[in-house]
């Protein structure tokens, strides 16, 4: 809005990965491009994308629109009017397509060691290209080396939509906490299990639970990797790497899924005034090392969290110098989610280094 | 932790006002020299302060631990053992000092016009200094024409600390939302309104309570400035401008007092399960104009600043894409507010923009 001279620059993206998360955000950046060229100069331009069934790119840039309305009616990129390569896989458009930005937004995939996700990002850092993702698999198996590539070849390398969806956990716990010794951080970044959980505590049987929790689009897959704490303790593990500077694996943290815990203390709970959240905590232990958990916990109204309703996810730093400082996200549709990325790339190409106003 | 080679910068500051924020300030920075040194290679050197009786300036730095000292003890800078100026100005210490960086931390006064920090921070500018400052007088007064200020000079100007204490809500409004349409802005930006509604509400007498807050350090003066609603309407302006881009002044807001609503009726909120907060709003109405308000309000548990102890302020943000995202701070101890100057100053010097990690 204070933005000087009238200059556009174009940015030129890779989206891989057409879900809901790659949908939407080709949904969001089409209905706004008014906006960033009026307040930041920038005009994004998808000169790629691939699905897990093909790929499509022009240099001149797809339509936003119509990628995203091929993706609602349940197509392939691949099949992209002219422009479509059925087939492709994500590799091959990152090493075919010249781009300034990937934006990796394919669902996380620990089991085949976060692929083919992480070759995808190194190769586009190769490539000089800056990367955002919301994908935690492969900062969760290669955090150190990708900070280190992204540095060695001079490039971004964003990925705030990886924890506690659209809030802005990494960037608060990364520059607002600047200076300070973060000495607690607990943290409620996943959906389902509070979602799951507040509905055995009404009595709903298992099985319903997670059927309502598929339909209402929290749960996806065969759901072990939300309800036995995967993706919770997964979110930590970037979160105490990012934060804290410390070198965690998810195999440091101690983890439960929610069958650990019986329904009849899930209703206990409630009368007590307490819900159960799956909490992930990382503190530091007077060795320097770190203590990380990631377990279904009673949080009373007395906790920073024990208030979150079950389409909330928060997180609070505890420091030596900003006191604790507790950041919630009411997000009843997975825009915000999908919204980070366009987040994660103005923080990349919007220079506000003098002042802050939009 | 991840900074490449081994280089040292100086950063030369003035700080004018030693008051609550100023002194523990330097506590702050003189206790974490070698963490500074290390995490981001900076030294903080202290080459100037004032306060409302003297001033003392040494291009080799000042002891922070001493001047902090001082003002403990009752003193005055003007008395710094053999670099004393008793009877300087704030504007003096600017005029006369070389630095890189004014910290305006002087309490707001905006019955004189927001003078003298409006002029120290003036000066600073066109001297080519950058300038800190959670004081929201100047930037009440004269928001645009500082922020036009800075832009010519090319300095920054970040002022994080202005509202609700240590939590980084312009941070995370102008930074984190970039890219949506920012619908509305809730805040509980001020300690003092909160403290008191709550005792009055116990029952306590309106003097008792005052003095009650004056003892817990959240009131000061003669109390106007926060029981009648300025302090919550200044920080309601400043937020506006900052992350809406709107071009609100004071008198735009619509304001009322802790007095203004019977303690009969903040015990009735009570019996309803509802406290009382000073909240203020800034809503978008149609014609593109923002309807601003700082009053006393019944908040509910439903509300996202319903749960907010005497010691908590708050700020929820409602744009299009990023859902509702609630940013809270339990501030026990004026630290947090005090330790935004670090922050902002490590926002102006750390580089940070290839990757986020500390």
């Amino acid at each position: 809005m204070f933005r000087p001279g009238g200059l556009m620059t174009d940015v030129r993206l890779l989206l891989v990965g057409l879900g809901n998360l790659g949908r939407r955000f080709c949904e969001i950046v089409a209905e706004r491009e008014a906006l960033l060229a009026e307040r930041y100069g920038l005009r994004l331009k998808l000169v790629g994308a691939a699905d897990s069934r093909g790929a499509a790119c022009d240099a001149s840039g797809l339509d936003m629109a119509t990628v995203a309305a091929i993706k609602r009616s349940g197509g392939t990129i691949g099949d992209y009017p002219g422009l479509g390569h059925p087939g492709w896989g994500a590799v091959d458009l990152v090493q075919a397509c010249e781009a300034d930005v990937l934006l990796e937004a394919s669902p996380v995939n620990l089991v085949q060691g976060a692929e083919p996700a992480l070759s995808c990002i190194r190769l586009a850092m190769r490539r000089r290209m800056h990367v955002v993702t919301p994908n935690k698999g492969p900062l969760v198996v290669a955090f150190r080396e990708l900070h280190e590539l992204a540095r060695s070849q001079g490039v971004s390398l964003r990925y705030d939509g990886t924890v506690a969806g659209g809030a802005p956990a990494l960037n608060v716990g990364c520059r607002d906490l600047r200076g300070a010794r973060v000495r607690l951080i607990e943290g409620v970044p996943n959906l389902t299990t509070g979602f799951v959980m507040d509905l055995l505590a009404d009595g709903v049987p298992w099985d319903e639970a997670t059927a309502m929790a598929r339909d209402a689009g929290v749960l996806e897959g065969d759901g072990a990797w939300d309800l036995e704490g995967w993706d919770a303790a997964a979110k930590l593990v970037i979160l105490a790497n990012a934060v804290m500077g410390a070198d965690a694996h998810i195999s440091d943290v101690v983890r439960a899924g929610v069958a650990s815990v019986p329904v009849s203390e899930l209703q206990a709970a409630r009368e007590r005034g307490e819900r159960y959240r799956q909490l992930v905590r990382a503190e530091e232990r007077p060795d320097g090392s770190w203590a990380l958990s990631a377990l279904p916990t009673p949080l009373g109204l007395d906790h920073a969290l024990g208030h979150l309703g079950s389409k909330q996810m928060g997180v609070v730093y505890t420091s030596d110098i900003y006191g604790a400082i507790t950041l919630v996200i009411d997000e009843r549709e997975p825009i915000p989610s999908a919204a980070t990325m366009l987040r994660d790339l103005l923080d990349i190409y919007v220079d506000d280094s003098l002042t802050l106003v939009i």
